[in-house]
């Protein structure tokens, strides 16, 4: 989950930053831009209609990346909340808890930006500026911490207009205009979409795609999933990715795999729709196609290996023998296939040992974990060779793992992990234990 | 602009309230609902995905009218903020000013119960059943001025649901699907629609409707406005109404009059978009026919003869001579033709006087004229036996008015009006002063 | 199945007519439309695109109705296919029938109007235009008998174009556009639909209406069935029609009702549509609704009467007693009700008699019965007091019929009517006999 | 204008074809189809709705190519006018040319299979289907010219079925669905569309497409031409495939270039539609963009290199001098670069020559100089390297033309070229003569 190929743009946005904050100041479009913004939060504002909001919004979309950074700093600084006057109605309210002194407190707490975002979101197309605004900040925020303030108010504002009653859900199909079905070619982040016959073929009888949009972004999937429609739970991602179609009459389906699940859009990073559409896309499976009636992932593993080095550095691990460490002592050992071999007893233990474990604060170690389990899935298989990729070899070894989601044990699982960091997981992976 | 079909059923519901609190508790239905918003904001919320939401939504609406008022004190007193944790907060605010600090402060002053109504969002239909909630309410405040707390905070969270942003701006036809125009004949406010032919006949091709809608809620809009093309600025309702019918390829068709302008969602009183939508139709219209170049509403005076019976009470008002007095003193002046055409002149007189007044905070008197004018129109012109209905006759006297919008004029007429209560008006208005 | 209120309309169009015919030629319109219809014929016309043909159709479409009929007998005359050419290749084809000479002999057999229609037909709206001009023809075909092989032509062409492969079966309800909801207050021929309240209830969640569309007649349905989900089978229509609003989501619906069925479009007289849109309609709400598994009509008997009445002009009819005969001899028993109680047991044993009869060509008497039989129907029961309007007890002393629709033995059913002039029906009814 | 992809496939059916019928019959499946034809003609194809059709359908997409044959034969021998009765039709009228007996020729003229095909037309995918049975027998023909009869068939009832009435005028554009932008890149005839990002800048804002289609065949264009916006006339079609995307809101813009026009449907070969297709756009371009008012082709012109290779063969050609004889008779001298420049006068001239010649028909000699010439174009511009595409170098020497579609001069030059072999050209192809 992620968009792999922003991560080299990423890089030089963050430089461009760092000089641009070394400059004098002095620019045009800036001023320009900063004059309208005051006034489409006055008077001004209302009666000119979308109009200032239109121009606020072009200029943005037409500044290069050191005007973004100046733009996105002016948001956080000049249209931040006054500290003094949050301090003085603090301060009033203290002394006197009424009803009307609560409001103003209220009103004081909010940052001006809050009500500059939502008037700039009037123009058309606004919405989508805004996004390309948070995710330009979301890159600056490791080099320049004192943007978050900014970066709260984009995603206590995301979590408003992104509700789940505001969401379309839609399934994607061969017949889905292009101009969409480009977007989950460039959006793919699990199982690379090698092109437009590989696309075809991810959405042809057998297999199903789902995505939510929001209605004021026209053709951007927020977040999509990828299902295929099997006899029995998938073991293994190549296969699977390769196969022939096979009709969806095909009376023997009985199970949905949930193989790729990929949000699109880095600008609402932090604001959650995945489990939601898992949930929705059972219920539309099981509506289209009652004969389905099991539903799991094929989930990569991507903390696997990096946690088994870990262990191999503290001394010793109380869940390895000496000659197991030894044997993962070898260099190589993930690509060697006669020591993984060697290894595979060993390795299901270990995977399944990960996987069950919670750290300290309740959580399950690896991220994909964290999202399944938390969603109320449970751990029903762990597939030796499930993904035998250089990436799957280099992050667990090759291991893959099948997350169940029963629809009568959802809610129980989330309660008893959230509340007790307990993690479900069938007879099968506590056997290997 | 409103919905008077409404008003009958407000003191009913204003009545069962009072009843309601009377009764002793024990609802199960309350219950029930209670159990499930708690549930809903809780960890288990999260996990059954929109389940609960649904619940809640489908119960609400099941519920009779004492058990909604109940249901609406529970969100207002047992979801609202806590002050102790406000004032706790801001006591650590006042001492040390930290952006941590800030952030406590801003989560203890969001009530609880504005996630609740995110949440309840999910559902099905939750918005609609969240606008049904406040319009509930609003028929309760007068009686439950203790309620005000929750409808803040509806104000609050619907200002930023419904953004200009996120409407759709749509025509609507005669191809229009049933289920929307059969709103426009509940809904129409102004001139009422006497069945389907009259409003074939306000969709004909010489005739445009707009509305916005909001994706989330299908087939509803939340405010229309009716146009007329025509020959230069009509002056009479009546006529305008039930002209025969003339093409829209017409070439003499210059003018573009507003003649209604309906909200629809009384849950979304307070939230304007009248502004908004006039601006957008001016657009529309010019770019469809670009032969139509005069945009102008033939617009109501409701509140002329109100303020001249409060003229005749002052003694003695300065604008009117003594034998004027006499004569509107004399009853039914207004709906006998002899003494009203006696007056005719003066009447003219006295209504460009009130229309062109301002209050001492800078406002118009008349309501209407303080919407068109607050939006940047000018007056132009006073219309003699404009509205001859008995509602005509009783507001005004018969008189309507044109509101100009002149779209080079519109910001400087606002910004002139907005900061210094300076009414625009053409000079034949001003000549009758 | 007809459109009752043309039918005022034809006789003034055929007095039109006969005005027209004794008038003296000179026209200038139809001058013009005769030189436009010879270039359209013309390679002129593939030259011009569809401009002629939008000229030759727009001049059709303002024609008062004596231009109308000169048109149509120009084209029935002026266009004909030469007797002398056929006669030729006739005798060419007899004398040596190579497959030339048949090309030849098809050429010659093709009248020119036959192209000079498909051409006409490329203008906009020229599908309707055509549409009109057979309507026309029609009401004056009793009059001008010699224009019968222009209507061949028409009936010949529409079979080709109406084919069920280029129809659209499409579900009608409350969400259609209002443009095509009116025509089904115009078109429905059975059960008049008085006004938008009532065509809401036949639209309601326990409704269904279907229609078939032809893609080149926007907004304009051929045809349409209106179907009530009811527990049984209905025997009074009545009631139905009045019957408060049931979700279709109760589950004791079994049985789907059709109650009317109206064909739209005078101009297709004779090109059949009932049968196929009938099967379609069993299709469609058997795979939407699982539990409606009885299909059945609930029909007017418009034939039973005026057969009675001819057989007490018949002494004595084998199947009526004396007395029978005597009571039925009666003024108005029809409309009296003690009469007609008394007359229950017989005529509810006349009307299975009239009802099971065959002609000595095979077919059913009654014009409905034809049409259910020859689609494979059956008929399963008589209902007493079905129809207790003026019209229903005139037509059929009340008595309605339902005819069943049983998948499995349509094709039988049909068979045995067509081949053996066998009437499928119900023990029920043959125990009535 | 034609499919190249599929000739290879051709010569396999033709084998095929070769091959069964020197089998021996007892095929089951053509049986069983056999049956089913039979049964569908009867009364039972009217009660079984569609069923008996769809049967066919299924049975026939499903067939080998032998079966396909034998299919098809079976149509032509056994479904095919009686040669008895057409004769005795014939002599009864030749007798008495009555208006019965010419009704009695006309159905003994038509075919069986005529009405047949209709009925099979009434299954879902019906059209496509039997489009698919026209495009086998095709491939056959010249093979089995005894299947002709049924070939004329065919195209007799597709004239009628794809009449312009019934096509529906679509701009194709990349938010149109894959299903269908996938068939633009398969039918491409003209110039190869090399996969997705080709296809992609083929359909940016400075260009246009636009197809036919017909309501029975969903996703399935039956011809779609390419047009790109440009400066001036464009006069070479690789820079023209690879321009970089400029707006379509450049003002400078001012002709719209007709690069590429395809047929989709094998099965509709010789049904034209390239005629009203050009038309159309020149119309829809109008009016989208008014600064557009230059239409015209970039055409290559496939026959120049064979119909010049023929005059070296006459001796002596009376427009060519014994020198330019010389050069041209040097082997590969097309490709010769050096050559070719040395040639490009005379080449330019001769070119002119032939484009402007007609043949003793009055046909001009090059196909695509036929169909727009045809069309009412006129010969604007000889093109030097306007295609220096291998294909373009061995058709034409590299030369490519500019046709002009002049909306006033369309019906003058189209009718001067039909009857009197007229062919228009500028005074600057003049000049080269």
């Amino acid at each position: 989950m992620g968009r792999i190929w922003m991560s080299q743009m990423v890089s030089t946005i963050a430089d461009l930053g760092r000089q641009y904050f070394d400059r004098s100041a002095g620019n045009t479009v800036l001023e320009d831009t900063r004059r309208l913004c005051h006034d489409l939060l006055s008077g001004r504002g209302e009666a000119s209609g979308t109009a200032l909001a239109r121009e606020v919004v072009t200029l943005f979309r037409e500044m290069e990346a050191p005007d973004r950074v100046a733009f996105l700093r002016m948001l956080n600084d000049e249209f931040s909340y006054k500290p003094v006057d949050v301090r003085a109605a603090a301060t009033t309210y203290a002394d006197d808890p009424s009803e009307a002194n609560y409001q103003s407190l209220r009103r004081a707490v909010e940052a001006p930006r809050v009500e500059l975002l939502r008037r700039m979101n009037m123009a058309p197309g606004g919405t989508g500026a805004i996004l390309v605004m948070r995710e330009f900040l979301l890159q600056l925020l490791s080099e320049r911490p004192d943007l978050k303030p900014l970066d709260t108010d984009f995603r206590h504002l995301f979590s408003s207009w992104f509700n789940r009653g505001f969401l379309q859900f839609e399934r994607i199909e061969w017949r889905t205009p292009a101009a969409i079905l480009e977007k989950l070619i460039a959006y793919e982040a699990v199982h690379a979409i090698e092109g437009w016959d590989d696309l075809r073929r991810r959405l042809a009888n057998d297999r199903r795609c789902f995505a939510f949009f929001h209605p004021a972004l026209a053709d951007e999937p927020l977040i999509f999933v990828e299902v295929a429609l099997t006899k029995g739970l998938a073991d293994r991602i190549q296969p699977l990715l390769d196969a022939p179609i096979t009709g969806a009459d095909d009376e023997d389906l009985n199970t949905a795999i949930f193989y790729s699940i990929s949000n699109c859009q880095l600008g609402l990073a932090g604001i959650s729709f995945g489990n939601l559409l898992i949930k929705q896309v059972v219920d539309a499976i099981s509506a289209e196609l009652p004969s389905i009636h099991n539903f799991a992932t094929l989930s990569p593993i991507p903390g696997f290996c990096r946690w088994l080095e870990r262990q191999l550095m503290n001394t010793p691990p109380d869940f390895l023998s000496k000659d197991e460490i030894d044997l993962l002592k070898q260099p190589d050992w993930v690509e060697n296939e006669v020591l993984r071999q060697g290894l595979k007893k060993n390795l299901m233990r270990l995977c399944a040992n990960y996987l069950t474990q919670v750290s300290k604060r309740g959580h399950a170690l690896d991220p994909v974990a964290r999202f399944h389990l938390g969603n109320g899935a449970s751990i029903e298989r762990i597939n030796w060779a499930g993904d035998i990729s250089d990436k799957g070899l280099r992050q667990s070894a090759g291991l893959m793992v099948n997350y169940r989601y029963a629809p009568d044990q959802i809610v129980g699982n989330h309660e008893a992990y959230v509340s007790g960091g307990k993690i479900a997981s069938s007879s099968k992976v506590r056997a290997l234990l």
